[in-house]
């Protein structure tokens, strides 16, 4: 089982996947958590190279986080799936197409079929949106004093990718779940639970059901 | 004017694009040298991903190409042949559907349509491929005292390299030209010279013909 946390930055992703990780734990589930770009050797090469870098082509960078994707499915994602973990990733190739999709001059059709053809079609089974005000995302991540090359690109940068999320979301409901992230972390926390539990108990492997 | 020198390490590519551009230069000719990986800061931080790092999976390796040239061609090629010099890269697409089509499980077809993307279709006006026995050219490279992961790969691949590069060659012929690269530097020279003159003489960019 693949799931894959989604959003813009701020909005709570790590927190929940954390949370969401120990709960699963506790439950008797394997669980393998990672990221985009960066769960990788090569991929925090490439994270580096990407956020903190100068001027990349939009081609070039949408081609970099392919190859962190590539290498990071290969090497990480395929074989914790193979051995029946639940791999929860911080990011996946939703903020690929939203992100550079949103702000740059590239399709999210191209973006997408990249992606697919990195990961020989790698999907999550289940995408998490949270889901939040661009105005509150941005002011939490300035509260953590990060501030990245995406990060400083603006107001305007940060509606459209809002939009372009919902808009990802709205064409694969079966895969998506949006969440309300701008509540407390526990309510939050609440509807990520209940979102895999109710696939892990579809996939009868929900705890307490006996099934491996 | 956009050529590209080919052909497996030790056949000679530097040194030829370096005796070339000199007479270019000393024709009157603007000349633009470069390589991939490698020609841009950002292809350095690539190039020393790919050449010394640990093991990476094969489309990732593609992708990380592709980023390379995605940025090598929008930062620098384009600009340099839109300003009217002759651009020579000391390798170019060629080489990752050569290198890793031969040796990996990518197919030469999937790698040609990453980097036409990934450049918006920009195709060398002549391909110089230097062509030489693999057991020479791998001891050229043995006596420089340089030994890359590729370079490891001993001499199956080698020979299978090499006959990558003719494939292609024999696809292409209008952008192809071989040349024998084992013999001396002067004569492998002249072929090269040869060529190249031809095309500026029938672009008219030849000098004393007086075209701009």
């Amino acid at each position: 089982m693949f799931i894959s946390f989604e959003g813009a930055d701020g909005v709570g992703k790590t927190t929940q996947l954390t949370l969401l990780a120990d709960a699963l734990t506790a439950a008797g589930v394997e669980v393998v958590v990672t990221r985009e770009p960066g769960g990788t050797e090569l991929g925090s090469d490439v994270r580096r190279l990407l956020l903190h870098g100068g001027h990349v082509d939009p081609r070039a960078e949408a081609l970099l986080y392919a190859a962190d994707r590539a290498h990071h499915v290969a090497t990480l994602v395929r074989p914790a799936l193979e051995c029946g973990a639940v791999v929860l990733t911080d990011r996946y190739l939703d903020s690929s197409v939203a992100y550079q999709g949103a702000a740059r001059s590239l399709g999210p059709h191209e973006l997408r079929d990249l992606s697919l053809w990195a990961t020989s079609g790698l999907l999550p089974d289940l995408t998490i949106l949270l889901d939040a005000d661009p105005d509150l995302a941005s002011r939490r991540t300035q509260d953590r004093g990060e501030v990245d090359r995406v990060e400083r690109e603006g107001a305007k940068f940060r509606a459209a990718l809002r939009e372009q999320f919902l808009t990802l979301a709205a064409s694969e409901p079966e895969r998506f779940t949006i969440v309300n992230a701008a509540r407390s972390v526990d309510e939050v926390a609440e509807d990520v639970t209940s979102a895999v539990w109710g696939l892990l108990a579809s996939s009868g492997r929900a705890s307490g059901d006996g099934a491996a």
